[in-house]
């Protein structure tokens, strides 16, 4: 997904956030600033928005003297999420579609976006949980999804944030473990999952974990390591997780089943659904092209 | 009032929300909202607000080729408010202190701001008007208000938007005609009430009215005409309208009341008021010498 005009605001708006959660410091803040205006300015519309995300976010680090200035509210919604999700296990287990259920799970998981926003609370998470829970869904691609999961010899999940992540392994646990693998970001960024949020969920005892080798908060492939590269190429199952996951994957020929809340108005519009849809979706190319 | 840097994705917003209200050609979006990121990472932040507003609404205006791209939102905001404000006299004149009911309709007026929100409904106005008429607001400076009019030998009252020209009008009516001056901006900007709304309001039958000879969408006195510099100079009460107004003139050293809603945050900081709270403010400076 290309960048749209209307995220030059949001932009500019993220990159203030992100400079006043990681410091006080308010020549940092207008440093930032000045030099997220002036690269938007320049902007290469054709790239898609975590290629921006990625710029920001390294320059951000740098001018903080901080390579992981989002290490504390990591670990925070990490344990937070761990805590909820013990009780989840249950709910999953009795419900009448323990898939459908831990989907629903994991797509509530989708709220701890510090990218989109900036303070998340405990009841924040319980309400959406609450609402994921029941609210009404496109839930077609289920089915379709049972089919895929059946068929495919390798499965990549790739994961999007740190808590989140805890609610992705709900959903992970509901997949046969010996054919998946489950992806995190290669370098910090905002508060993305990397190889330390895997293993305090849980996720490097139960399945492979690799990292992506990248610090963007999205899969751009090409900036990717080799490992990652041949695991995305030999496995006939991507699943992805948020939107920054989305924005980079949704124009790839792979068979793709991306799994978010579209928390902005452009990646709704791209979606064709209202801001705060759960999206549970096959990639549509591959979908296409499956049922021909 | 200078501007802050959390100013900055609103100015961006802002120009893109512009862009496409006055025309559907991407082109021209694309080329406003890369000027603005680019007038903004250079940004002189000894600015006020208003100095920026000018400088973008002239390059939309250039850009589509047209000097007054708001005309039709002005004339049906001022038609819309006529409507509305002709039951209103009635409010007024039954009411138990007109000239505090006339302030609470002045500042519901202020809500026809399309630099804020780019769509105003009658609803969202009439909604605005039961508020402002029942809410809670700060009425001290109203007794101290009575008195500098009557003290006053000239009052200059400074506009803000065409259609809450048409609700200035009933608190104008509330004055000593005969001390009051009313300007409007000198050339069209946004929705900021020109001559021909003040004429339309009924005004230039009632008072003296003048323009104030710029394009600001706020008073930015060095780039008034002389006629107005005069009259501002001259008068010894300004009642100085709209969050434009505020931003340009909250440093002067002048005996100035503010009447406006607070309509963002920043300005809500600056006032030290909560989003959405009704202002009816003495300039500080002058308060405090006023007393001494």
């Amino acid at each position: 997904m290309k960048i749209y005009l209307d995220c030059m605001p949001c932009f500019i708006r993220q990159a203030l956030d992100s400079a006043k959660l990681v410091t006080d410091d308010e020549m940092v803040h207008e440093q930032v600033i000045r030099y997220v205006l002036k690269l938007a300015s320049d902007l290469d519309m054709s790239k898609t928005p975590p290629e921006i995300g990625q710029q920001i976010h390294r320059l951000i680090r740098e001018l903080v003297c901080n390579d992981d200035p989002y290490r504390e509210s990591k670990k925070r919604f990490n344990r937070l999420a761990l805590d909820i999700c013990n009780d989840l296990e249950d709910t999953i287990g009795s419900s009448e579609d323990p898939l459908e259920t831990a989907i629903r799970l994991a797509i509530a998981g989708n709220i701890i976006d510090l990218g989109v926003k900036t303070s998340i609370s405990e009841s924040d998470i319980e309400k959406i949980i609450t609402n994921c829970l029941t609210a009404d869904f496109d839930k077609s691609a289920i089915e379709e999804f049972k089919n895929a999961v059946s068929r495919a010899e390798r499965i990549l999940y790739l994961t999007d944030n740190a808590g989140e992540i805890v609610f992705d392994k709900l959903l992970i646990e509901q997949l046969p473990l010996e054919k998946v693998t489950v992806a995190v970001r290669g370098k910090p960024v905002i508060n993305d999952a990397t190889a330390e949020d895997a293993e305090f969920a849980g996720l490097t005892e139960l399945v492979e974990v690799i990292d992506n080798g990248s610090d963007a908060p999205g899969t751009i492939i090409d900036g990717c390591s080799k490992e990652f590269k041949r695991s995305f190429e030999q496995s006939d199952l991507i699943i992805s997780k948020g939107q920054g996951n989305y924005e980079t994957l949704s124009d790839k020929q792979k068979d793709i089943f991306f799994v978010l809340k579209a928390k902005c108005p452009v990646i709704a519009r791209n979606l064709g659904c209202e801001v705060g849809e759960m999206i549970f979706k096959r990639a549509s190319s591959t979908a296409i092209s499956q049922k021909g």
